[in-house]
């Protein structure tokens, strides 16, 4: 592995997943393979699940890890080829990528879409800039469009809770926030989702239809309870709007997730990449209640990345 | 010991002290005992000693440390039980506790209080939920109504400056301050002194009464030039007012601490928690002088925590 | 070596540089010198390069790293002595300097001029003090005046790439920028370069003179491109004006390097400290072109800073 940017970058998925629940029960059997490695976190938005988790991921592999905090101002970097610095940036993404790929021997990288221009966030740019001039493997600590630590660890969740041979039913429901939110972890679950051996049913008011490159083949309504029906594995979450570029249309009445709509459900285990706005997106008492698995899918962000980051330390070089 | 949150939680003080005099001696003869275990340390305000001598302490034992600021905006947890979280609080305390046990061993946690409500800040209702909800050892890093790093390392200090055998005389004396601050650093330390071989005296102006379940037995009185006779050590410290909560009643025009002051003592020595507003609370003659403990105090921190993370480290599993 | 703040710190440069020459082939060769030894970072402004490159060097040498950003509000530092501190600082650099250096075995301290009062920055107020009363060795970060660790690294850059026994022509020329910069970098450059085996040029328009004491012998002219004629190495960097103290005196129009002014130097290999404003300072085909050396400069700041911490780590006790 290269760089670990979106599941078209995982060679074998089940492969990997294997290796990432074995490091799971042995996190501490490679510690010698990030001897002299270097890792650096470069948050450009605030973090704590995947700040914390890849972390001790890195640490678990015996590397080094420097985290930058460009969340506040002050280390603006310029993204535009040409453009003549007279104004508030103050670093070119050229060097500024470059420089860091000579100190670190991996970067991970986290950078939220403005959600004011879709061609924009969807380009990817500045993280495909990234990738371009610092030289040096990179992953995704969440981009513009795409969460992918957070679907390889929704994957980890979802096959641990899955008895051996089953294909489960895989419901992705819109839930209610009171802010305009990217669509970068419905993107990407759905990405990982139909690479996965589930049947998987997207459910969302209308006017939240995700981007085609993302959903695939999956099955799409706008009947929350239809989709409901049997689910083996419910993941609530919010978005913002693609076609209406991230724009919130709806307050979302009757689309939280309680335990009354797990009737239907086939025992469903739900799931959420946290954090979460309680009685707002979820009840307490989902979030509260033996079905919840949100909390276990946030321990194997861990190990998600740490299957990652091994893949990417034996390729070096 | 399963956590570190007031001098209560210690099943015997004489030998916490000894213990972490020991270490003073010998800080790397424990540096396999935290091997492969975290320490997360999670400001919700700022810090210096303690982030600083908290950070040695766990690496002087092995431990790999991630520091979180949330001081800052962006991260404001809810604590209230079943609030629909429609608002400006972006995670719940449950998930987040929740979830930092998963990647932590222990964790130590600062949380000032708001100084607005007296009831709300003396519930300690952020360190109990995040204890109960973290689900692993909790040190604070100071709470909104102790500071018991600093006190320990207090004792530490008059234990080392105290003769084999003597009983010393020990004044804590309320000092001006431009700023209203908490009462934690004068509960927290007439709670130890409380526990501590020493015949202990608080002095301050009206006003300032302490809670009792802080001050236990100790002698109070409003006469600092009394309070201070034949004092073997003087605690200059600052607060607020717990009676009229939070309020600054007086600019306590008299009550600095100065040489002259220290005539009457038994060439008492004189500390604080630091950081100190020279001139105001304690004057220059007086820090620069040859009685000041201040440095050794800090320097004392160190050796507070590594005994405190040494017996929860032990107490693992 | 007991402290790191200028050239005039160090004893033998061409051991120095040697040192640094053979740490960039084996880093990791002096692994076991810091163990147990804790360097301090600490940043009153903001950082990347020095942050990261003097982490990496710290690590190579088994050191544990602690970083503290005093850049935001909140820890104001006083340096008056004698100040009665009832206004906004919130500590004195006595207590926080001292109280530092019993946490750690070597301090980085970073601390940039306010630009507002000549004598002020120039008298190193704050680093002076900060080494007075911390007691261990000191590493300046960049201060008011000086930023020795880039400039060491320049020299290791120059060093690379001249030929042996080849005595360089290097022209250090003013750039425009949009802000008021300090004279630090320049003034430090001079003053190595008056130390090194190089033919050493200085240019800018009127109006900047950089103060005497550490321009020294050097040739200098208002006229760049009599400058640049044959240069080996061009350095381009901003400031502000000296004289007329912390000005910005004219937009510099016709003083960007290109390529164009380029053909009258010895094919002339070009350098920046980072971060750079492109089309501003340099042109992108500069910057992107054959002649460029700023990554490498950037990717020297590890020797530099590694080749000064070992000497450090030597001296100790």
């Amino acid at each position: 592995m290269k760089k670990f940017t979106a599941v078209q970058d995982v060679a074998n998925l089940e492969d990997l997943v294997n290796e990432a629940l074995h490091l799971k029960q042995n996190p501490y059997e490679y510690k010698h393979l990030g001897e002299n490695k270097t890792l650096g976190l470069l948050f450009l938005n605030p973090s704590l699940r995947t700040r914390m988790s890849t972390q001790i991921a890195a640490v678990n592999l015996g590397m080094n890890v420097m985290v930058m905090n460009m969340d506040k101002e002050g280390w603006a970097l310029e993204t535009q080829d040409g453009a003549v610095m007279n104004g508030s940036t103050v670093e070119h993404i050229k060097e500024a990528a470059a420089v860091m790929g000579r100190y670190c021997d991996i970067i991970g990288i986290r950078s939220f879409p403005k959600l004011q221009n879709r061609e924009e966030d969807y380009s990817e740019d500045l993280l495909r800039k990234f990738i371009a001039y610092c030289k040096v493997p990179v992953v995704s600590l969440e981009s513009a469009t795409r969460h992918p630590l957070q679907s390889f660890a929704d994957l980890l969740t979802i096959t641990e809770n899955t008895p051996a041979g089953k294909r489960p039913k895989v419901v992705l429901t819109w839930a209610p926030h009171v802010k305009a939110l990217p669509q970068c972890v419905a993107n990407s679950f759905a990405e990982w989702m139909g690479k996965a051996e589930v049947d998987f049913v997207i459910t969302h008011p209308e006017g939240y239809e995700l981007a085609d490159e993302f959903t695939g083949n999956a099955r799409i309504t706008t009947n929350q309870q239809e989709a409901l029906h049997d689910a083996d594995f419910i993941y609530v979450k919010n978005w913002s709007s693609y076609t209406d570029y991230g724009k919130v249309l709806t307050e979302g009445e009757g689309w939280m997730l309680t335990n009354e709509k797990l009737q239907s459900t086939n025992n469903g285990k739900v799931m959420h990449c946290l954090p979460v706005r309680r009685n707002v997106e979820l009840s307490d008492e989902v979030l509260d209640g033996p079905n919840s698995l949100v909390l276990e899918q946030a321990n194997n962000r861990t190990y998600a990345a740490q299957a990652v980051l091994k893949r990417l330390l034996e390729n070096l070089r």
